[in-house]
Protein backbone atom coordinates (compact mmCIF):
# COMPACT_ATOMS: atom_id res chain seq x y z
CA UNK A 1 0.00 0.00 0.00
CA UNK A 2 1.70 3.39 -1.06
CA UNK A 3 0.27 6.83 0.18
CA UNK A 4 0.28 8.33 -3.00
CA UNK A 5 1.00 7.25 -6.57
CA UNK A 6 2.43 9.71 -9.41
CA UNK A 7 1.91 8.90 -12.89
CA UNK A 8 3.40 10.74 -15.36
CA UNK A 9 2.04 10.68 -18.67
CA UNK A 10 -0.81 8.56 -18.60
CA UNK A 11 -1.28 6.80 -21.86
CA UNK A 12 -2.58 3.25 -22.39
CA UNK A 13 -0.20 1.69 -19.59
CA UNK A 14 -0.38 4.71 -17.09
CA UNK A 15 -4.16 5.02 -16.95
CA UNK A 16 -4.47 1.19 -16.82
CA UNK A 17 -2.14 0.67 -14.06
CA UNK A 18 -4.11 3.82 -12.09
CA UNK A 19 -7.03 2.04 -12.96
CA UNK A 20 -5.86 -1.09 -11.78
CA UNK A 21 -4.64 0.80 -8.36
CA UNK A 22 -7.60 2.30 -7.59
CA UNK A 23 -9.83 -0.65 -7.99
CA UNK A 24 -7.03 -2.94 -5.63
CA UNK A 25 -6.92 0.05 -3.50
CA UNK A 26 -3.16 -0.30 -3.74
CA UNK A 27 -2.51 4.14 -3.38
CA UNK A 28 -4.54 6.36 -1.30
CA UNK A 29 -3.62 8.95 -3.39
CA UNK A 30 -3.08 9.00 -7.17
CA UNK A 31 -2.07 12.11 -9.09
CA UNK A 32 -1.12 12.81 -12.20
CA UNK A 33 0.36 15.34 -14.89
CA UNK A 34 -0.22 15.12 -18.61
CA UNK A 35 2.24 17.24 -21.43
CA UNK A 36 -0.94 18.32 -23.09
CA UNK A 37 -3.52 21.18 -21.48
CA UNK A 38 -6.41 19.19 -23.24
CA UNK A 39 -5.38 15.61 -21.38
CA UNK A 40 -4.95 17.40 -18.36
CA UNK A 41 -8.44 19.22 -18.28
CA UNK A 42 -9.65 15.22 -19.34
CA UNK A 43 -8.01 14.22 -16.50
CA UNK A 44 -10.15 16.26 -13.77
CA UNK A 45 -13.30 14.12 -14.92
CA UNK A 46 -11.34 10.70 -14.56
CA UNK A 47 -12.77 9.00 -11.73
CA UNK A 48 -9.21 6.99 -11.09
CA UNK A 49 -7.22 9.97 -10.28
CA UNK A 50 -7.48 12.30 -7.34
CA UNK A 51 -5.05 15.55 -8.44
CA UNK A 52 -3.81 16.79 -12.16
CA UNK A 53 -0.58 18.77 -11.76
CA UNK A 54 0.42 21.37 -14.38
CA UNK A 55 4.11 20.18 -14.13
CA UNK A 56 5.46 16.83 -12.98
CA UNK A 57 7.92 18.36 -10.12
CA UNK A 58 3.91 19.00 -8.41
CA UNK A 59 3.12 15.56 -9.62
CA UNK A 60 5.48 14.08 -7.34
CA UNK A 61 6.34 16.17 -4.41
CA UNK A 62 4.38 14.07 -2.56
CA UNK A 63 4.43 10.93 -4.03
CA UNK A 64 5.57 7.33 -2.33
CA UNK A 65 5.68 5.95 -5.99
CA UNK A 66 6.34 7.76 -9.26
CA UNK A 67 5.80 5.48 -12.36
CA UNK A 68 6.64 7.52 -15.80
CA UNK A 69 4.57 6.15 -18.69
CA UNK A 70 6.65 8.56 -21.41
CA UNK A 71 8.02 6.71 -24.66
CA UNK A 72 11.40 5.54 -23.24
CA UNK A 73 13.47 8.49 -25.29
CA UNK A 74 12.32 11.16 -22.74
CA UNK A 75 12.55 9.11 -19.48
CA UNK A 76 16.24 9.95 -18.30
CA UNK A 77 15.65 13.51 -18.72
CA UNK A 78 12.22 13.24 -16.79
CA UNK A 79 13.77 11.63 -13.76
CA UNK A 80 16.58 14.07 -13.49
CA UNK A 81 14.02 16.79 -14.05
CA UNK A 82 11.44 15.17 -10.90
CA UNK A 83 14.57 14.26 -8.64
CA UNK A 84 14.98 17.70 -6.88
CA UNK A 85 11.22 17.29 -5.72
CA UNK A 86 11.01 13.37 -4.59
CA UNK A 87 10.65 13.26 -0.90
CA UNK A 88 13.59 11.09 0.19
CA UNK A 89 13.32 7.43 0.04
CA UNK A 90 10.49 8.08 -2.27
CA UNK A 91 10.58 5.17 -5.63
CA UNK A 92 10.79 5.62 -9.04
CA UNK A 93 10.01 3.25 -11.91
CA UNK A 94 8.87 3.36 -15.43
CA UNK A 95 7.02 1.10 -18.02
CA UNK A 96 9.54 1.88 -20.95
CA UNK A 97 10.51 -1.50 -22.89
CA UNK A 98 14.08 -0.68 -23.18
CA UNK A 99 15.97 -0.99 -19.51
CA UNK A 100 19.73 -0.81 -19.59
CA UNK A 101 20.34 2.66 -20.30
CA UNK A 102 17.25 4.40 -18.58
CA UNK A 103 17.87 2.15 -15.32
CA UNK A 104 21.91 3.69 -15.17
CA UNK A 105 20.91 7.16 -15.84
CA UNK A 106 17.71 6.98 -13.79
CA UNK A 107 20.21 5.30 -10.10
CA UNK A 108 22.68 7.87 -11.02
CA UNK A 109 20.16 10.87 -11.38
CA UNK A 110 18.62 9.97 -7.98
CA UNK A 111 20.99 8.57 -5.79
CA UNK A 112 21.23 9.37 -2.42
CA UNK A 113 17.69 10.64 -3.12
CA UNK A 114 15.16 8.09 -4.39
CA UNK A 115 15.13 4.89 -5.77
CA UNK A 116 14.85 4.50 -9.45
CA UNK A 117 14.50 0.67 -10.31
CA UNK A 118 12.95 0.25 -13.42
CA UNK A 119 9.80 -2.29 -14.86
CA UNK A 120 8.82 -3.17 -18.26
CA UNK A 121 5.36 -4.65 -18.24
CA UNK A 122 4.35 -6.68 -21.37
CA UNK A 123 0.69 -5.74 -22.33
CA UNK A 124 0.91 -3.46 -24.55
CA UNK A 125 -1.81 -3.31 -27.75
CA UNK A 126 -2.37 -1.74 -30.61
CA UNK A 127 -4.49 0.51 -29.42
CA UNK A 128 -3.24 3.45 -27.56
CA UNK A 129 -4.63 6.28 -25.38
CA UNK A 130 -5.90 6.61 -21.96
CA UNK A 131 -9.70 5.83 -23.81
CA UNK A 132 -8.59 2.35 -23.89
CA UNK A 133 -7.13 1.49 -20.49
CA UNK A 134 -8.61 -1.40 -18.67
CA UNK A 135 -8.22 -2.64 -15.00
CA UNK A 136 -7.36 -6.45 -16.15
CA UNK A 137 -4.70 -5.10 -18.75
CA UNK A 138 -1.75 -6.33 -16.18
CA UNK A 139 -3.70 -9.62 -15.18
CA UNK A 140 -1.16 -12.76 -15.86
CA UNK A 141 0.67 -10.54 -17.90
CA UNK A 142 4.65 -10.85 -17.64
CA UNK A 143 6.18 -7.84 -16.08
CA UNK A 144 9.66 -7.14 -15.83
CA UNK A 145 11.42 -5.61 -12.90
CA UNK A 146 14.78 -4.62 -13.43
CA UNK A 147 17.34 -3.61 -10.47
CA UNK A 148 21.20 -2.56 -10.73
CA UNK A 149 23.53 -4.81 -8.55
CA UNK A 150 23.70 -1.69 -6.50
CA UNK A 151 19.96 -1.47 -6.09
CA UNK A 152 18.26 -1.04 -2.73
CA UNK A 153 17.21 -4.34 -2.43
CA UNK A 154 13.95 -3.67 0.12
CA UNK A 155 13.04 -0.63 -2.87
CA UNK A 156 13.25 -3.58 -5.55
CA UNK A 157 10.97 -5.62 -3.57
CA UNK A 158 8.47 -3.00 -3.20
CA UNK A 159 8.51 -1.97 -7.24
CA UNK A 160 7.42 -6.34 -7.57
CA UNK A 161 5.12 -6.24 -4.55
CA UNK A 162 3.20 -3.38 -6.72
CA UNK A 163 2.98 -5.01 -9.63
CA UNK A 164 1.97 -8.14 -7.95
CA UNK A 165 -0.82 -6.02 -6.39
CA UNK A 166 -1.78 -5.82 -10.10
CA UNK A 167 -1.93 -9.05 -10.79
CA UNK A 168 1.16 -9.35 -13.38
CA UNK A 169 3.04 -12.16 -13.69
CA UNK A 170 6.43 -10.30 -12.15
CA UNK A 171 10.17 -11.47 -13.83
CA UNK A 172 13.20 -9.70 -11.62
CA UNK A 173 16.22 -9.65 -14.25
CA UNK A 174 19.41 -7.58 -14.91
CA UNK A 175 18.44 -4.79 -17.35
CA UNK A 176 20.93 -6.14 -20.01
CA UNK A 177 19.52 -9.34 -19.56
CA UNK A 178 16.19 -8.04 -20.16
CA UNK A 179 17.60 -5.86 -22.90
CA UNK A 180 18.85 -9.28 -24.82
CA UNK A 181 15.59 -11.04 -24.29
CA UNK A 182 13.23 -8.40 -25.32
CA UNK A 183 15.48 -8.11 -28.44
CA UNK A 184 15.03 -11.69 -29.31
CA UNK A 185 10.97 -11.84 -28.71
CA UNK A 186 9.55 -8.54 -29.34
CA UNK A 187 12.44 -5.97 -31.02
CA UNK A 188 13.40 -8.60 -34.06
CA UNK A 189 10.00 -9.70 -34.91
CA UNK A 190 8.97 -6.10 -35.53
CA UNK A 191 11.63 -5.78 -37.62
CA UNK A 192 11.05 -8.67 -39.70
CA UNK A 193 7.59 -7.25 -39.79
CA UNK A 194 8.48 -3.51 -40.49
CA UNK A 195 10.78 -4.67 -42.99
CA UNK A 196 8.60 -7.38 -44.78
CA UNK A 197 6.25 -4.06 -45.10
CA UNK A 198 8.61 -2.18 -46.20
CA UNK A 199 9.97 -4.35 -48.90
CA UNK A 200 6.17 -5.35 -50.04
CA UNK A 201 5.68 -1.76 -50.06
CA UNK A 202 7.91 -1.50 -53.23
CA UNK A 203 6.07 -4.45 -55.26
CA UNK A 204 3.13 -3.85 -57.40
CA UNK A 205 0.71 -1.79 -55.61
CA UNK A 206 -2.41 -4.70 -56.41
CA UNK A 207 -0.91 -7.40 -54.70
CA UNK A 208 -2.01 -5.87 -51.52
CA UNK A 209 -5.77 -7.04 -52.03
CA UNK A 210 -4.73 -10.76 -52.20
CA UNK A 211 -2.70 -10.37 -48.72
CA UNK A 212 -4.73 -13.28 -46.58
CA UNK A 213 -5.29 -13.68 -42.92
CA UNK A 214 -1.56 -14.85 -42.32
CA UNK A 215 0.07 -11.89 -43.82
CA UNK A 216 -2.34 -9.92 -41.84
CA UNK A 217 -1.12 -11.26 -38.73
CA UNK A 218 2.47 -11.37 -39.58
CA UNK A 219 3.00 -7.68 -39.86
CA UNK A 220 0.46 -6.43 -37.41
CA UNK A 221 2.76 -4.63 -35.16
CA UNK A 222 4.32 -2.97 -37.90
CA UNK A 223 1.16 -0.45 -37.59
CA UNK A 224 2.55 0.30 -34.74
CA UNK A 225 3.56 3.90 -33.57
CA UNK A 226 6.96 4.43 -35.31
CA UNK A 227 8.85 7.35 -33.51
CA UNK A 228 8.05 5.43 -30.49
CA UNK A 229 9.39 2.00 -32.30
CA UNK A 230 12.38 4.13 -33.18
CA UNK A 231 13.00 5.27 -30.21
CA UNK A 232 13.24 1.22 -29.21
CA UNK A 233 15.65 0.66 -31.61
CA UNK A 234 17.77 3.63 -30.75
CA UNK A 235 18.19 2.64 -27.19
CA UNK A 236 18.56 -1.10 -27.67
CA UNK A 237 20.57 -0.73 -30.95
CA UNK A 238 23.61 -2.81 -29.88
CA UNK A 239 21.13 -6.06 -28.71
CA UNK A 240 18.79 -5.91 -31.54
CA UNK A 241 22.00 -5.86 -34.03
CA UNK A 242 23.24 -8.88 -32.42
CA UNK A 243 19.91 -10.97 -32.35
CA UNK A 244 19.29 -9.36 -36.20
CA UNK A 245 22.93 -11.33 -36.84
CA UNK A 246 22.03 -14.25 -35.35
CA UNK A 247 18.68 -14.65 -36.69
CA UNK A 248 20.01 -13.74 -40.43
CA UNK A 249 22.01 -16.82 -40.13
CA UNK A 250 19.56 -19.22 -39.54
CA UNK A 251 17.73 -17.62 -42.24
CA UNK A 252 20.97 -18.00 -44.81
CA UNK A 253 20.36 -21.36 -43.60
CA UNK A 254 17.38 -21.73 -44.51
CA UNK A 255 17.29 -20.13 -47.82
CA UNK A 256 20.64 -22.51 -48.66
CA UNK A 257 18.57 -26.06 -47.54
CA UNK A 258 16.01 -24.56 -50.20
CA UNK A 259 18.46 -23.41 -52.74
CA UNK A 260 20.52 -26.95 -52.63
CA UNK A 261 16.75 -28.77 -52.81
CA UNK A 262 17.40 -30.17 -49.72
CA UNK A 263 13.85 -30.76 -48.67
CA UNK A 264 14.74 -32.74 -45.45
CA UNK A 265 16.55 -30.09 -43.93
CA UNK A 266 13.97 -27.65 -45.13
CA UNK A 267 11.16 -29.90 -43.57
CA UNK A 268 13.61 -29.61 -40.17
CA UNK A 269 13.79 -26.18 -40.09
CA UNK A 270 9.79 -26.25 -40.14
CA UNK A 271 9.52 -28.67 -38.02
CA UNK A 272 11.80 -26.87 -35.09
CA UNK A 273 9.75 -23.46 -35.66
CA UNK A 274 6.58 -25.31 -35.08
CA UNK A 275 7.66 -26.97 -32.00
CA UNK A 276 8.95 -23.38 -30.29
CA UNK A 277 5.36 -22.04 -31.66
CA UNK A 278 3.75 -24.55 -30.73
CA UNK A 279 4.52 -24.13 -26.98
CA UNK A 280 3.61 -20.44 -27.08
CA UNK B 1 -24.93 -24.48 -62.68
CA UNK B 2 -23.22 -28.22 -62.58
CA UNK B 3 -24.81 -31.12 -63.49
CA UNK B 4 -22.33 -32.83 -61.06
CA UNK B 5 -19.43 -31.33 -58.96
CA UNK B 6 -17.16 -33.70 -57.89
CA UNK B 7 -14.62 -32.96 -55.06
CA UNK B 8 -11.61 -35.17 -54.13
CA UNK B 9 -10.11 -35.61 -51.02
CA UNK B 10 -12.32 -33.03 -49.21
CA UNK B 11 -11.14 -31.22 -45.98
CA UNK B 12 -11.34 -27.46 -44.98
CA UNK B 13 -11.57 -26.64 -48.23
CA UNK B 14 -13.09 -29.20 -50.21
CA UNK B 15 -15.91 -29.64 -47.48
CA UNK B 16 -16.36 -25.71 -47.65
CA UNK B 17 -16.94 -25.41 -51.48
CA UNK B 18 -19.47 -28.21 -51.23
CA UNK B 19 -21.65 -26.93 -48.42
CA UNK B 20 -21.05 -23.61 -50.16
CA UNK B 21 -22.36 -24.88 -53.58
CA UNK B 22 -25.09 -26.79 -52.13
CA UNK B 23 -26.67 -23.50 -50.14
CA UNK B 24 -26.17 -22.15 -53.52
CA UNK B 25 -27.21 -24.43 -55.78
CA UNK B 26 -24.46 -24.46 -57.85
CA UNK B 27 -24.84 -28.38 -59.09
CA UNK B 28 -27.16 -30.69 -59.22
CA UNK B 29 -25.04 -33.60 -57.74
CA UNK B 30 -22.01 -33.78 -55.49
CA UNK B 31 -20.07 -36.68 -55.58
CA UNK B 32 -16.99 -36.82 -53.66
CA UNK B 33 -13.77 -39.54 -52.45
CA UNK B 34 -11.43 -39.07 -49.55
CA UNK B 35 -8.74 -41.55 -49.28
CA UNK B 36 -9.28 -42.75 -45.62
CA UNK B 37 -12.20 -45.45 -45.32
CA UNK B 38 -13.11 -43.91 -41.82
CA UNK B 39 -13.32 -40.11 -43.65
CA UNK B 40 -15.72 -41.93 -46.24
CA UNK B 41 -17.85 -43.38 -43.72
CA UNK B 42 -18.20 -40.02 -41.73
CA UNK B 43 -18.88 -38.40 -45.36
CA UNK B 44 -21.85 -40.84 -46.23
CA UNK B 45 -23.58 -38.96 -42.92
CA UNK B 46 -22.75 -35.71 -44.20
CA UNK B 47 -25.93 -33.96 -45.83
CA UNK B 48 -24.27 -31.65 -48.44
CA UNK B 49 -22.89 -35.15 -50.66
CA UNK B 50 -25.01 -37.35 -52.63
CA UNK B 51 -22.77 -39.99 -53.21
CA UNK B 52 -19.38 -41.00 -51.36
CA UNK B 53 -16.88 -43.12 -53.45
CA UNK B 54 -14.57 -45.78 -52.81
CA UNK B 55 -11.74 -44.51 -55.72
CA UNK B 56 -11.12 -40.90 -57.53
CA UNK B 57 -11.70 -42.28 -60.47
CA UNK B 58 -15.30 -43.48 -59.66
CA UNK B 59 -16.09 -40.46 -57.82
CA UNK B 60 -15.49 -38.78 -61.52
CA UNK B 61 -17.32 -41.18 -64.05
CA UNK B 62 -20.09 -37.87 -64.70
CA UNK B 63 -18.34 -34.83 -62.85
CA UNK B 64 -19.78 -31.58 -64.97
CA UNK B 65 -16.12 -30.39 -62.31
CA UNK B 66 -14.10 -32.04 -60.64
CA UNK B 67 -12.60 -30.31 -57.77
CA UNK B 68 -8.87 -31.41 -56.04
CA UNK B 69 -8.31 -30.87 -52.71
CA UNK B 70 -5.19 -32.60 -51.58
CA UNK B 71 -2.36 -31.22 -51.06
CA UNK B 72 0.19 -29.89 -54.16
CA UNK B 73 2.53 -32.90 -54.33
CA UNK B 74 -0.28 -35.40 -55.18
CA UNK B 75 -2.22 -33.45 -57.59
CA UNK B 76 -0.46 -34.18 -60.91
CA UNK B 77 -0.41 -37.60 -60.23
CA UNK B 78 -4.29 -37.75 -59.38
CA UNK B 79 -4.92 -35.37 -62.33
CA UNK B 80 -3.69 -38.28 -64.63
CA UNK B 81 -5.36 -41.18 -62.47
CA UNK B 82 -8.58 -39.39 -63.23
CA UNK B 83 -8.06 -38.66 -66.56
CA UNK B 84 -9.16 -41.58 -68.79
CA UNK B 85 -12.58 -41.35 -66.80
CA UNK B 86 -13.60 -38.11 -66.80
CA UNK B 87 -16.46 -37.06 -69.32
CA UNK B 88 -15.45 -35.41 -72.72
CA UNK B 89 -15.22 -31.70 -72.06
CA UNK B 90 -15.67 -31.73 -68.79
CA UNK B 91 -13.56 -29.28 -66.38
CA UNK B 92 -11.04 -30.09 -63.72
CA UNK B 93 -9.53 -27.75 -61.09
CA UNK B 94 -7.44 -27.70 -58.02
CA UNK B 95 -7.44 -25.56 -54.52
CA UNK B 96 -3.42 -25.82 -54.75
CA UNK B 97 -1.64 -22.64 -53.26
CA UNK B 98 1.53 -23.62 -56.18
CA UNK B 99 0.19 -23.05 -59.86
CA UNK B 100 3.12 -23.43 -62.17
CA UNK B 101 4.08 -27.02 -62.33
CA UNK B 102 0.15 -28.22 -61.64
CA UNK B 103 -1.17 -26.49 -64.64
CA UNK B 104 1.05 -27.45 -66.73
CA UNK B 105 1.32 -30.90 -65.68
CA UNK B 106 -2.39 -30.77 -65.57
CA UNK B 107 -3.46 -29.38 -69.14
CA UNK B 108 -0.68 -31.73 -70.54
CA UNK B 109 -2.34 -34.92 -68.78
CA UNK B 110 -5.59 -34.11 -70.05
CA UNK B 111 -5.19 -32.43 -73.43
CA UNK B 112 -7.81 -33.30 -76.11
CA UNK B 113 -10.16 -35.20 -73.46
CA UNK B 114 -10.99 -31.90 -70.68
CA UNK B 115 -9.85 -29.14 -69.16
CA UNK B 116 -7.72 -28.43 -66.74
CA UNK B 117 -7.79 -24.75 -65.46
CA UNK B 118 -6.04 -24.29 -62.02
CA UNK B 119 -7.69 -22.08 -58.83
CA UNK B 120 -6.06 -20.90 -55.72
CA UNK B 121 -8.52 -20.18 -53.17
CA UNK B 122 -7.07 -17.90 -50.23
CA UNK B 123 -9.36 -18.90 -47.68
CA UNK B 124 -7.37 -21.20 -45.69
CA UNK B 125 -7.42 -21.02 -41.48
CA UNK B 126 -4.82 -22.72 -38.94
CA UNK B 127 -7.63 -25.22 -38.30
CA UNK B 128 -7.69 -28.26 -40.42
CA UNK B 129 -10.89 -30.85 -41.77
CA UNK B 130 -14.06 -30.71 -42.86
CA UNK B 131 -15.44 -30.50 -39.57
CA UNK B 132 -14.58 -26.68 -39.92
CA UNK B 133 -16.25 -26.41 -43.15
CA UNK B 134 -18.22 -23.16 -43.49
CA UNK B 135 -20.61 -22.84 -45.82
CA UNK B 136 -18.68 -18.59 -46.24
CA UNK B 137 -15.69 -19.54 -46.39
CA UNK B 138 -14.99 -17.63 -50.25
CA UNK B 139 -17.51 -15.20 -49.37
CA UNK B 140 -15.45 -11.82 -49.98
CA UNK B 141 -12.15 -13.87 -50.17
CA UNK B 142 -9.49 -13.65 -53.05
CA UNK B 143 -10.00 -16.58 -55.43
CA UNK B 144 -6.92 -16.97 -58.51
CA UNK B 145 -8.02 -18.79 -61.56
CA UNK B 146 -5.07 -19.50 -63.52
CA UNK B 147 -5.26 -20.68 -67.26
CA UNK B 148 -2.35 -20.90 -69.52
CA UNK B 149 -2.46 -19.51 -72.92
CA UNK B 150 -3.60 -22.17 -74.34
CA UNK B 151 -6.42 -23.57 -71.90
CA UNK B 152 -9.69 -23.22 -73.92
CA UNK B 153 -10.98 -19.60 -72.80
CA UNK B 154 -14.85 -21.07 -72.25
CA UNK B 155 -13.48 -23.53 -69.70
CA UNK B 156 -11.73 -20.35 -67.67
CA UNK B 157 -15.11 -18.53 -67.85
CA UNK B 158 -16.88 -21.45 -66.43
CA UNK B 159 -14.21 -21.79 -64.05
CA UNK B 160 -14.25 -18.53 -62.72
CA UNK B 161 -18.30 -18.12 -62.70
CA UNK B 162 -18.34 -21.38 -60.65
CA UNK B 163 -16.19 -19.34 -57.84
CA UNK B 164 -18.03 -16.74 -58.58
CA UNK B 165 -20.86 -17.95 -57.77
CA UNK B 166 -18.88 -19.23 -54.30
CA UNK B 167 -19.39 -15.40 -53.68
CA UNK B 168 -15.32 -15.17 -53.90
CA UNK B 169 -13.62 -12.18 -55.19
CA UNK B 170 -12.00 -13.55 -58.78
CA UNK B 171 -8.52 -12.82 -60.58
CA UNK B 172 -7.54 -14.31 -63.69
CA UNK B 173 -3.61 -14.14 -63.83
CA UNK B 174 -1.22 -17.07 -65.46
CA UNK B 175 0.23 -19.15 -63.17
CA UNK B 176 3.97 -17.57 -63.56
CA UNK B 177 2.77 -14.46 -61.89
CA UNK B 178 0.56 -16.07 -59.33
CA UNK B 179 3.38 -17.72 -58.35
CA UNK B 180 5.27 -14.89 -58.24
CA UNK B 181 2.47 -13.09 -56.16
CA UNK B 182 2.43 -16.18 -53.80
CA UNK B 183 6.14 -15.93 -52.90
CA UNK B 184 6.16 -12.57 -52.03
CA UNK B 185 2.38 -12.29 -49.68
CA UNK B 186 2.17 -15.59 -48.01
CA UNK B 187 5.26 -18.29 -48.99
CA UNK B 188 7.89 -15.55 -47.78
CA UNK B 189 6.12 -14.51 -44.71
CA UNK B 190 5.56 -18.01 -43.87
CA UNK B 191 9.24 -17.99 -44.31
CA UNK B 192 10.57 -15.57 -41.78
CA UNK B 193 7.82 -16.69 -39.31
CA UNK B 194 8.66 -20.27 -39.56
CA UNK B 195 13.20 -19.07 -39.29
CA UNK B 196 12.10 -16.97 -36.85
CA UNK B 197 10.25 -19.79 -34.68
CA UNK B 198 13.15 -22.35 -35.71
CA UNK B 199 15.93 -19.33 -34.28
CA UNK B 200 14.02 -18.26 -31.14
CA UNK B 201 13.86 -22.12 -30.43
CA UNK B 202 17.82 -22.28 -29.95
CA UNK B 203 17.71 -19.75 -26.96
CA UNK B 204 17.10 -19.98 -23.46
CA UNK B 205 13.44 -21.95 -23.30
CA UNK B 206 12.62 -19.51 -20.41
CA UNK B 207 12.58 -16.85 -22.86
CA UNK B 208 9.08 -18.17 -24.02
CA UNK B 209 7.19 -17.30 -21.34
CA UNK B 210 8.00 -13.42 -21.95
CA UNK B 211 6.00 -14.00 -25.72
CA UNK B 212 3.44 -11.69 -25.50
CA UNK B 213 0.64 -10.77 -28.67
CA UNK B 214 2.76 -9.19 -30.94
CA UNK B 215 5.18 -12.46 -30.94
CA UNK B 216 1.83 -14.69 -31.01
CA UNK B 217 0.39 -12.96 -33.81
CA UNK B 218 3.99 -12.09 -35.61
CA UNK B 219 4.51 -16.20 -35.61
CA UNK B 220 1.09 -17.39 -35.84
CA UNK B 221 1.35 -19.23 -39.58
CA UNK B 222 4.60 -21.25 -38.07
CA UNK B 223 2.39 -23.98 -36.57
CA UNK B 224 0.51 -24.40 -39.93
CA UNK B 225 1.20 -28.49 -41.01
CA UNK B 226 5.07 -28.58 -41.99
CA UNK B 227 4.68 -31.14 -44.77
CA UNK B 228 1.91 -29.16 -46.81
CA UNK B 229 4.68 -26.27 -46.58
CA UNK B 230 7.29 -28.78 -47.36
CA UNK B 231 5.72 -29.50 -50.36
CA UNK B 232 4.96 -25.62 -50.91
CA UNK B 233 8.42 -24.52 -50.93
CA UNK B 234 9.33 -27.57 -53.29
CA UNK B 235 6.66 -26.88 -55.97
CA UNK B 236 7.76 -22.92 -55.49
CA UNK B 237 11.43 -22.58 -54.97
CA UNK B 238 12.88 -20.69 -57.26
CA UNK B 239 10.14 -17.99 -56.89
CA UNK B 240 10.48 -18.39 -53.31
CA UNK B 241 14.23 -17.84 -53.25
CA UNK B 242 13.92 -14.98 -55.63
CA UNK B 243 11.57 -13.04 -52.77
CA UNK B 244 13.76 -14.19 -50.45
CA UNK B 245 16.99 -12.95 -51.74
CA UNK B 246 15.15 -9.37 -52.43
CA UNK B 247 13.81 -9.21 -49.22
CA UNK B 248 17.44 -9.84 -47.61
CA UNK B 249 18.59 -6.57 -49.45
CA UNK B 250 15.90 -4.57 -47.36
CA UNK B 251 16.68 -6.38 -44.28
CA UNK B 252 20.62 -5.73 -44.39
CA UNK B 253 19.36 -1.94 -45.99
CA UNK B 254 17.25 -1.67 -42.62
CA UNK B 255 20.82 -3.21 -40.42
CA UNK B 256 23.17 -0.98 -41.97
CA UNK B 257 20.86 1.96 -40.92
CA UNK B 258 20.80 0.62 -37.76
CA UNK B 259 24.35 -0.04 -36.93
CA UNK B 260 25.63 3.34 -38.49
CA UNK B 261 22.69 4.92 -35.99
CA UNK B 262 21.17 6.43 -39.36
CA UNK B 263 17.59 6.77 -37.35
CA UNK B 264 16.54 9.00 -39.79
CA UNK B 265 16.77 6.08 -42.18
CA UNK B 266 15.81 3.59 -40.09
CA UNK B 267 12.65 5.79 -39.02
CA UNK B 268 11.86 5.79 -42.96
CA UNK B 269 11.92 1.56 -42.85
CA UNK B 270 9.48 2.10 -40.12
CA UNK B 271 7.47 4.66 -41.96
CA UNK B 272 6.79 2.98 -45.25
CA UNK B 273 6.54 -0.17 -43.62
CA UNK B 274 3.23 1.25 -41.63
CA UNK B 275 2.29 3.15 -44.85
CA UNK B 276 2.22 -0.59 -46.40
CA UNK B 277 0.59 -2.11 -43.37
CA UNK B 278 -2.37 0.52 -42.36
CA UNK B 279 -3.47 -0.27 -46.36
CA UNK B 280 -4.14 -4.32 -45.56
Amino acid sequence: MFEQLSILAPGLLGASLARAARQRGVASRIAVWARRPESRLKLKEASWCDAVHDTPEEACTQASLTVICTPVGRIPDLVRRIGPELPRGSLVTDVGSVKSQICREGHHALQGKAHFIGSHPMAGSEKSGMDHAREDLFERRPCFVTPLEESDSAATERVVAFWRDLDADVMTVDPEKHDEIVAHISHLPHVLASTLCSFLGLKDADWIKYGGAGLRDTTRVASGNTEMWREILQQNRAEILRALRAYQDELQAFQAALANGDDYLARHFLDRGKTYRDQL
